[in-house]
């Protein structure tokens, strides 16, 4: 299409050649004579220079060698829109496959494809327009909403809900058992009920291999336009809000709730029954271990404030230099390693 | 049921209305007037209060607001009994979906419910009322005993052996390949020998995605009653104790032996060749590179005891501090910039 | 076969009886009269010497106890490879399970086997003796070379290319969706693009639940004789180097590219966009935020070079009473708490 169209869809300012024909978008070190490329900020401007892209997605003001622009507050965004404007996703022939399995009092929209192998349990349901890949498993009384992607291999056990346009990659398990159990007198363990399910909303998209425990009594519930990496574990009885985001391998206990628009960052853990507040920031590899409140950005393991967290580490280069500078310090004062050792064992701090 | 006949089951004493006509289980805050549910302790006793359950499992003493209660030390354990009374698991109809493969030279008991396109390999056995979930994979050689639940997208590999009241949730894969390999001259690395197998023992429950290496030449062995979380990995020739609990995202290396009864918290990590001793503790997010003794309790990366563990890290608070006051008294004593670095250049402590 | 034999295969120096009969490998502690175990250094001295093994590969040296031996400087490398000509891998009929979809479009080599329930997409293509166990699925467009073993459940999305020899444990996924979203004006989440691909070059092997995220754009390519073990995450755009290995539990974030024969110790982390070096050692659970240059070594979190790291570990056993002590000089000198105050409100370090 031509740069000009693309400008006026996207909504924003166009600058320079507006009739330049677009294929697609590409990457700045990659792209080619009919490509849109974007630079997200100043960062990229020499890549944006030395790119060999036809047109540009850049913020105002950046120089992008004369080459034509889609001048825009939000690059990424943007580009986000003009890349699925150019490239559409992969159209899918409405059906069920030969191989697929749908018991008979489940409903699969006309307008549904379910691929090879697919399984559909009793009175499941599956909406209109949504994508079953190979092997989709489908448990008793599932319900998928409309323009759903289910990618192969995804299991969804008994009862589990998710609303329109949810994504999954391959892998995700929702709705496995809870990990709760009681302890008898010889120390054996028995599991606690698994009578809950998982609801997810809309607009949620979900990584490949993650798993969701359902709710021991109640749901576990994903709210909607949050999104989940790889790896990630969701305990029982958890919420997730609004547009939170949890990166891969992070893992959230039993009962805990995250806010709106919170993030957790990769590999980092959330012990049970917390309240993580909304827009909170919980760092890489952080360990969680009570309530963060709203806006509040959390790091460390334990968990610590931010600031405090960045501080304590930037201190710890100079504590093995210490340890003998304190000794010096001693020394000079005259006071014994009898002395020190008394006052060692004084009173906690 | 009635309450009565609940209580009696149990074992445990009645107080109040035996003859309450009891439908189910509920958690305390959606519960209504013919559910059970249950306080673990004085924790949730103004939760138990403004519950709408009809009658409660409650430690003895508890307020229940007047509603007739079961007593119980371990409202946990009877409460997990009271909901496998009250809502037995689904039965399934036995039998062999018609889109399963079943190996000829394969045994598959007449009471055992295989789903759809279920695979069991050549000369595998499934005991009698052992339920596979859809497109549970058996490797050949597999065994896998009676009244055991292998959910969907589980894969067992060549000679996998399992017990009785074995539990797998979706996607479970038992008997990868182990990680050991050799450097050849050029850096090139080639396979250790994978010859050996897992054994999984009676009543043992593995999450979703976990996954548990074969032995390398022997066997990689789960024991009797333990219980491992979600995308928890195994290595090869590991042995997890009785009872042991290995929480999600867990990581045990090859040939470590965990104790009957250790508790791993979530995303720990042990490293190869160690032994973890009976009823061990390893806090989450642990790095534990060295033995621990029977009922030891350690935490931190790398671990520590515990008690230390938390003392450092409440010290850690005051680091940053102490690092100007130690020059504020270096200051005061007149010692120089360069008495410090001669100090700090020392012998290590 | 017999043991000269073996010896003049792997091109090592034979010690005692050379018509000794080896049936098959064992480990030391099982190894009974017809089978070969291995010692690899001193270390395990003793246990070669208790070892029923009729014969050892062993280091020149090290003390067989008169048993007939394979001397040689690398025994584990020796002696994977004489448990591989012992044990040869099993062969598997040629052809294509009657369960099994292939698209027409797609091309099976007639030397592969596909097992019960694979899905082979519209023009991809399959290599002559490779081997695709029960249920793995190829989306459209992807290449597998020669000889690969692709276990049951594995997922490779549209486009991924994988070379000679892989080796991928159940439940791989490659080509998942990469995680990066922009933002909108109300905090809503759109998707970047998601066109690129995983390129996955010969000799590598990945574990068991292990994700790799194709490119935004571009690839995400793991580069010849690299090894990946089971649940590790790898983000959209990453490259591995050549024989590198990254072990379980890891992740490495977008766009991080890992220089040849790097070491990735389990359960660590790489953050997004850096370089790791040839030769680098990422210590385990480590959290990396900054390039690491080749042949350096590293761990902590964040990370620090490994002796820094060694020596501040070391010395925080003593912070908790390094601030008893450090009270103690205080009083010493006559530093009030408010001159305390003071100093601890003073510059940064």
């Amino acid at each position: 299409m031509r740069l000009r169209e693309l400008a006026a869809e996207l909504g924003r300012e166009l600058e320079g050649d507006g009739e330049l024909w677009i294929d697609g978008v590409a990457a700045l070190e990659s792209a080619g004579p009919r490509n849109l490329a974007y630079a997200r900020s100043e960062r990229f401007a020499a890549a944006a220079r030395a790119s060999g892209a036809a047109a540009l997605i850049a913020p105002p003001g950046l120089d992008t060698g004369g080459r034509p622009a889609i001048r825009s507050p939000n690059p990424g965004l943007d580009f986000a829109r003009a890349a699925r404007r150019l490239a559409p996703a992969t159209a899918h022939e409405p059906g069920v496959h030969a191989t697929a399995c749908v018991d008979p009092t489940a409903r699969v929209d006309p307008s549904a494809a379910l691929g090879a192998g697919c399984v559909v349990g009793a009175r499941s349901r599956v909406g209109p327009r949504s994508l079953l890949f190979a092997r989709a498993t489908l448990y008793a009384d599932v319900e998928v909403g409309a323009e759903c992607v289910i990618h192969a291999g995804c299991v969804l056990r008994e009862g589990t809900r998710i609303g329109d346009r949810v994504v999954l990659q391959p892998g995700v398990v929702l709705g496995s058992d809870g990990f709760g159990y009681a302890m008898d007198e010889e120390g054996r363990l028995e599991a606690l009920p698994r009578l809950g399910c998982v609801v997810v909303e809309d607009d949620v998209e979900i990584g490949a291999h993650t798993a969701v425990d359902r709710g021991t009594l109640g749901e576990t519930r994903i709210k909607r336009g949050a999104k989940l990496d790889n790896l990630v574990q969701v305990g029982h009885n958890v919420e997730i809000g609004e547009n939170a985001v949890v990166v891969a391998q992070a893992g959230i206990a039993g009962s805990t709730r995250l806010g709106r628009s919170a993030l957790v960052m990769a590999q980092a853990g959330i012990a049970d029954h917390l309240r993580i507040g909304a827009r909170a920031f919980v760092g890489p590899k952080s360990g969680v271990h009570g309530d963060v409140g709203d806006g509040e950005r959390v790091m460390g393991y334990p968990h610590r404030e931010l600031g405090a967290f960045r501080r304590i580490w930037a201190s710890l280069a100079l504590l093995p230099g210490m340890v003998r500078r304190l000794r010096a310090v001693e020394r000079r004062l005259g006071i014994s390693a009898r002395d020190r050792d008394d006052a060692e064992a004084g009173d906690a701090p």
